[in-house]
């Protein structure tokens, strides 16, 4: 009986885990030589990475091993939807303690094999390695389809900018597993397993989005990059950002402003795109907010709400 | 001053060490968005993918920050070289305690961008989070220029067993290291940055190599994956086994046996390839061995030496 990753050893472990992800039509050479071979049918491929720490980016007891799996694809995926691509392959880096269960292995495996079947990657390489924190890196690339990224750096003055997703689930749902409380189940299940809204990164670059990305740490913190890139600011306007139910509910019990959760709150992998003006958006996405021109000077919020500066900071990595 | 990873913050890290990477013309858009875009000129990408954990593969009292670098881009590249394919770009993603020098971070820059100048590939993106243990996960994509992927399973009996690379030095330079020893200096240096002869991979394809991969866990290990993927067996002969003579020296030192080094000694990340036998190998690359029939049954060992089973054992992961 193999209990411990320890008992099954690195190939065990390969053999066992690789089993469970299929291939798909674009995948040409999938785990079990040096590397895979991946269709871009384009001639161009897009490529990210993220690496997920215990401790830092979940825990196991707030967390299953499920859940870090479909996590883990999930926000790399937004990566690659937040430039506009459809997701083609996902490489996958583990690193685990010699302890760590056979079954943590095979749950978490079928999370990620369960969230690449919904956004439409494929597992075609990795790598396990002993690890006394539990550590997993994902690489995703993606297809453009023929079309141009949609970068950070394209917003222009007069754009409506809009999301598609959900925002501030997921740091509510953080802070409630803080408080040790696990309702509204909503919130904590956006923490758990983040929902960014596959095939809308590509159909926003079929709309013409003119910059995009990938709320990872706040929207008001991530909107400053387009800011920044693009040499423009962003007016939001707060009748837009009208919080659902549940976050409502969280926010009272958490005694925090259901909006700010909403400026402040990352990790839900909403995706923020502009839009020409005269865009039709979809009901997928809601237009939250204006490009402005660019803002100079000690006044110059990028980002403001209704015209004023925001309090909303969000995540600080290494805080 | 800032003069740790906490004090700079991770997109000062970010920032600082991103500088040091230069584009190629692989890149189409580099670091700074959220996914960076490269050039796959055949429709087809190479990717692989390798974690790197202190304590486990590397030690910072044994290896220097550039080191490291050069190693976790050396072993990556070494992976796309053994498809047959050139590299092109490369992700990486750090996981740094907060209290790790900025420093480190400048020079283990250095060693990746280097390293990256001798294999031809590109930086184009990363990650840095905040973790206890200092982890390095590199991915590495490759162009294959029109060619057929160089598998594992192609080997067939009668092709002769070539290496490019070199054999057992990195092992040596392990056991010295271990034993408090820092020469001969030759074996430590190859442990500290070993040297894939990039380019090589390529070559073997042009060649019409039948089968390749990248020797990471030793020879004999290594070799037994060509000879089940391919239904073959292989024949080493020991009169071309020839230690240079800073392993001869190391050997004598350690007690061990230099062609046992060459035998199970891995990280050299030299290159092993089977060809058909009327082929004419260039000086970089030395014939070994043969690829015969597959052997079965009790006395059915892979890989034999001179006729004989060898009790060479490679690395053991999780041992």
């Amino acid at each position: 009986m193999l209990s411990t990753i320890g008992d099954l050893g690195e190939f065990g472990l390969i053999e066992r885990v690789t089993a469970r992800f299929p291939g798909t039509d674009d995948v040409i050479l999938g785990p079990g030589d040096d590397a895979a071979v991946i269709k871009a049918p384009d001639q161009r491929v897009v490529a990210t990475t993220d690496m997920l720490v215990e401790g830092r980016h979940f825990r196991r007891d707030w967390s299953t091993p499920r859940d870090i799996g479909h996590k883990a694809v999930a926000q790399n995926v937004a990566d690659i939807e937040a430039m506009g691509a459809r997701p083609t392959a996902l490489l996958i880096a583990l690193g685990v303690p010699t302890d760590l269960p056979v079954a943590w292995a095979d749950e978490f495996a079928a999370g990620v094999a369960d969230e690449c079947g919904a956004s439409g990657g494929a597992v075609v390489g990795g790598d396990t390695v002993r690890s006394e924190v539990l550590t997993v890196s994902v690489t995703a690339l993606g297809d453009l389809g023929g079309r141009a990224a949609v970068r950070r750096d394209g917003a222009r003055p007069g754009d409506v900018l809009a999301v598609a997703g959900r925002l501030g689930l997921s740091a509510a749902g953080l802070a409630l597993l803080e408080r040790g409380l696990d309702d509204p189940a909503a919130c904590v299940r956006e923490h758990r397993r983040p929902r960014p809204p596959y095939s809308e990164g590509e159909r926003a670059a079929r709309l013409g989005a003119t910059a995009m990305l990938d709320i990872s740490d706040g929207l008001v913190q991530d909107l400053g990059h387009i800011c920044a890139a693009s040499g423009v600011a962003v007016d939001l306007e707060s009748a837009a950002l009208v919080p659902p139910p549940e976050l409502r509910a969280a926010a009272e019990l958490l005694a925090a402003d259901p909006v700010g959760l909403m400026l402040a709150g990352g990790e839900d992998h909403a995706l923020a795109a502009t839009f020409p003006a005269d865009t039709e958006l979809p009901e997928e996405w809601t237009r939250i907010g204006t490009v402005t021109p660019e803002r100079t000077g000690a006044a110059g919020a990028a980002v403001t709400v209704d015209g004023r500066p925001s309090e909303a900071a969000g995540w600080r990595h290494f805080g």
